[in-house]
């Protein structure tokens, strides 16, 4: 069984201004607002939810991206709407949030 | 099926001086050193394996640590040999290094 049950990375990898990367389009704001929804939701720690940061994930052309394991879905997002559906559909209900899969 | 075969997160959280923390115990170095192992085997890219930095993983205790998913194995690692040992065993092999699991 897997330490936490839905381990997500935001990518936040940061480049140089003009080039495509997750974090100019809101990455870390939007991994700290999932990061405190998961505290008030008491959803964090181990059999539970983990949101963290990484390093470049490599799929920037459809950034910004963040993948849940030990699923491997992967989406995309624009604001945080978008990443509370992820988290009341996904990490709450467990369903797959098809409009925002990538 | 996985967009990388092998999606590797190295904690690399630094904390402050005197604290427990997986990069005071040499993550961004090992980090670096299977990165630049995966470039040089060719491992690297979409369906193959992948090498993150991450935030804090929650486990710092057991640190240094890093997880493989999907398959969600968890190791601990001392030094190059360590690495180069999961990387043989488990990201070439697909044999997990128990003597590393945590």
């Amino acid at each position: 069984m897997s330490y936490f049950k839905h381990h997500v990375f935001f990518c936040c990898n940061q480049r140089e201004p003009g080039e495509t990367c997750c974090n100019a389009l809101g990455a870390s704001e939007m991994q700290a607002y999932a990061k405190d929804r998961i505290g008030q939701l008491k959803m964090k720690g181990q059999g539970k939810v983990r949101i963290n940061k990484a390093g470049c994930l490599d799929r920037c052309d459809e950034g910004p991206v963040m993948v849940v394991y030990p699923e491997a879905v992967w989406y995309t997002y624009v604001d945080k709407e978008d990443v509370e559906e992820i988290i009341q559909e996904h990490l709450i209900g467990g369903k797959i949030v098809e409009r925002l899969k990538i």
